[in-house]
């Protein structure tokens, strides 16, 4: 994973295939534009190793590219939308698009999503909203991967959840999460790097504690919520968020990801954007973010600590450095955007960054 | 802790301890009310417990006991309140009412307190918002008390958060959780009953591993975030929503359980309010909520597990078997109950249920 790739050339080339694949031009550019985000932020489970998945969902008339978002209902300080089947991440953007100017007016402002697919990381949307300068927040719900309390079985999704508050000094504070003990996307790369995980973040199909990947990804096996009862609640939060508030599936009712021509995934998605501006200020909002980030900072270290960190700062380092020096990828990303490539017929071609 | 109590002669008799202190009849009556309340549904670290604390806290000037609550600001979907010193929990449930009517207008509601206090148990009030139809939303930021990961020292509070949601068959969801591995209340409980805790809970002052609740409660040591990152995250959030949006204490700005005269804790509280009229019904939104609580409660169990649960049901049901059969209090509670008389000066006399 020593090779840094150029960022705008692996846009361009991501860009490509799924322009291939028959997604129009510009969410083609939104769609890849987020994966290589993703990755430069070091999130490799949710960067370019989607795109195989993604052309695969498209290709098999799962997931429709290019689907128009739909107004279902709107007031001054809510929409729902519809994504009518198109890709998540796209749609998601362009939801983010029409939430800025009308949240820019209101206090608070709640948007919800349906019949949309898998949107990538969490965060991508919680920091754009952070980035014009709200307290965001974004949600997704996703077919059931995890135990809940008690069950010795799938019974809700691993579902993401993701913060984001803009800071002066700092760029802010971003934080993005899913409610198991790990993400899937974490498993997934284990699986393609073929290592074992460690005991405690996923059972087997019984209900046994295993750490062999394949149990939970192709076994029937499930992910096991953080904190127990904890985890199970902050995922059935997000549930009724998207799925229950957005009237997109809930539960089993979402599909797994979707390649089943006609039925569309009806993941739900959920945004809100809260403005400092109606609580005392931007400025001043910033300014007690950088104090919070300061003082938390200034924390005593435990034994062995080298740093403490804040919520998004890793992942601030590694985009910065990605723009100096291009993006890193993991080996199984770099296997995947191959597989990816195939699928559309277009000769593997991408480029290490000239650092 | 076997004996019941007859609800109304308690909440009576502690209304008359409140009184007694200074606390208007109206405050004294909700305060009462509250904690017998949080009692019934099982959550004694939150109940009758608490009532020598904050009457020590009026007594030495730290808190307010007539305080009237104050608007710094209000819009369509927003209000900013301040507390002004007073007490957390009638301050917080007058909070509530101001914000029914404004929010049944609304898509979604933010109301915000600074210049509180300890508001009790965080899902009194999302279960009130729930009952008159919104899917509710509590919290409070708490002096620092708990690690945030890679610390060694007390960063942040035990932050507590809750939400709740109406069914319609089932009464609904209630979750109310903080984000360390265990309540405070709990480890207070304990140190009540002369009970060591779990390993994995608490660290004691130098972030030794501890099972002794007196060196978390007396000696300087912390609690541990649930999930590592993910509770330091989730405590993070509940910080910006009430210390940094509301204007009040951020970190070690929030005073500890004040005793000091003049100093209010400046504790923030936020109330959020969505409004699932405006998200395709309230009744369709119940009957999913209603849908989701029963395809949980199908879930195929682990081994050895009698019932699973959704968040909310063990309170529920101990509080209709409260309601019928009279309230039970832990040894702790009654040992506080009888200090916070002493305070006062009145006899100590509460009524056994007639059952």
């Amino acid at each position: 994973m020593e090779t840094r790739y150029d960022c705008d050339s692996l846009i361009a080339f991501a860009q490509k295939l799924f322009v291939k694949a028959g997604v129009p031009a510009a969410d083609a550019a939104t769609l890849a534009e987020a994966l290589v985000l993703t990755d430069m932020r070091g999130i490799w489970s949710h960067g370019v190793i989607r795109s195989a998945h993604y052309l695969q969902c498209v290709q098999a008339g799962g997931i429709k590219p290019a689907a128009e978002l739909a107004v279902i209902a709107e007031g001054p300080c809510y929409l729902r939308l519809s994504a009518q089947g198109g890709l998540g991440i796209p749609s998601s953007m362009r939801a983010i698009d029409m939430m800025l100017e009308r949240a820019s007016k209101q206090a608070v402002f709640v948007t919800t999503m349906n019949h949309s697919d898998h949107f990538g990381a969490a965060g991508l949307y919680a920091q754009r909203l952070a980035e014009h300068g709200f307290l965001g927040y974004a949600m997704s719900n996703t077919p059931p991967m995890m135990a809940i309390t008690g069950a010795g079985a799938r019974a809700i999704g691993n579902n993401p959840w993701a913060y984001a508050a803009p800071g002066s000094k700092y760029r802010g504070i971003l934080f993005d999460i899913c409610m198991a003990v790990v993400a899937s996307g974490k498993v997934q790369i284990a699986m393609a790097e073929n290592k074992k995980i460690p005991y405690g973040w996923i059972a087997d199909k019984d209900g046994n504690p295993s750490n062999d990947p394949a149990d939970v990804l192709k076994k029937g096996g499930f992910f096991l919520p953080v904190g127990d009862h904890k985890g199970y609640g902050f995922a059935l939060m997000v549930e009724i968020m998207t799925g229950v508030l957005g009237g997109a599936g809930v539960l089993g009712g979402v599909h797994a990801w979707n390649k089943q021509p006609g039925r569309d995934a009806n993941t739900g998605q959920c945004f809100v954007a809260i403005n400092p501006e109606y609580f005392g200020g931007l400025a001043p909002f910033r300014a007690q973010i950088d104090h919070v980030i300061d003082t938390l900072l200034q924390s005593p270290k435990a034994p062995g600590v080298e740093r403490i960190l804040y919520p998004g700062q890793l992942e601030f380092e590694k985009e910065a450095a990605a723009r100096q020096h291009g993006v890193l990828l993991t080996d199984a990303s770099l296997q995947e955007l191959r597989a990816a490539a195939d699928l559309v017929q277009e000769p593997f071609s991408i480029t290490p960054s000239a650092e």
